[in-house]
């Protein structure tokens, strides 16, 4: 393939990928002024990564790898659509299912030795089994608890949250930073003293 | 510092930075729906540096450095807001001296050792003199003229731009990667036999 030709491909991905932007979430901006969308979220996941490694369980992560990981984590839901964290289909194979032919999708507009690279990068998430994936896990699981606390739970109290689901949901930062989960933990506390989230 | 009081200031520029979802640019979405943000653009820059790096003039780039400026490029935008890429007082002196401002203010937010990294990664951007910053700059400016082709010059029309001012605004991606340059070139062209552009 001539190097016109992988360009042509590349960007035929890079300019697909821009509905990304249109696909919003249950989270709202920090200001509550309305929801955000993945690609925003993409971006400040991947700011986390670059600040927060230090706090990494594993010391020698490859940062370079967590930021591929959070910057394409999300662009299945372009065609699979964003199911809420908390919504029981989930956990569905039926998502699942969804969210692997979405990834084939996009990734086939790549030359090949690159939707390979996207495909793995995006199942290691998935999997959460290297310290890489855990611990963009955790920025995944982070910001949207930060989101939520500095809005006063606004999410959270539109969709009837208790602190038992966020607890549970929310764990597996853990695996990718005790300090961070630490955070967390205190967070949700202070979340539920203040009634912005409710105990259940 | 203790590991809590580096993750709390770590978090406060996390929050802060949250501002970049609502500042928005003159590009359209690709869509045509509505104008991009900050931190969109941001998002899509990282992947396209991902995924194009392999064309860029200098054969051993560093992307994770590449990523960081582009991930970083537009906070100061949070205070000094978005000027437009053709409106003559984006060079002026109090549109660097605003930016110069608003990099100290958020970059001090963060720990001593990450704010001089952060402004570091800035500066190197703004001046445009090494392989990773002449690379992030290219992506910069392919990733609108991209936009604006595809919905047909709709942010160039708003404006009145003709392709005089289009070219040698987007005459720097040559210095980043000859490949893209040969392609924004021949893009700018259709755009002026396609009517999408003025000619002057």
């Amino acid at each position: 393939m001539t190097k016109e030709n992988r360009l042509q491909k590349q960007l035929n991905f890079i300019v697909e990928i821009d509905k990304l932007k249109k696909v919003y979430r249950q989270t709202f901006l920090t200001d509550g002024s309305r929801k955000e969308n993945d690609a925003e979220h993409s971006w400040h996941l991947a700011l986390m990564g670059i600040l927060l490694s230090e706090h990494a369980l594993h010391k020698d992560l490859n940062i370079l790898r967590v930021l591929k990981m959070v910057l394409i984590h999300d662009v299945v839901e372009i065609d699979a659509g964003d199911t809420y964290c908390y919504a029981p289909e989930r956990l569905n194979t039926e998502n699942f299912v969804r969210e692997q032919k979405a990834a084939k999708r996009l990734f086939a507009l790549l030359p090949t030795d690159q939707a390979r690279e996207f495909m793995d990068l995006w199942t290691e998430f998935e999997q959460r089994q290297t310290p890489e994936a855990r611990f963009a896990a955790a920025l995944d699981r982070l910001q949207p608890l930060l989101h939520n606390y500095i809005t006063k739970g606004k999410s959270w109290q539109e969709h009837g949250i208790t602190n038992e689901q966020v607890l549970n949901r929310n764990k597996y930062i853990g695996e990718g930073s005790a300090l961070l989960w630490n955070y967390a933990r205190e967070m949700i506390q202070k979340a539920v003293e203040k009634g912005y989230l409710q105990k259940g």
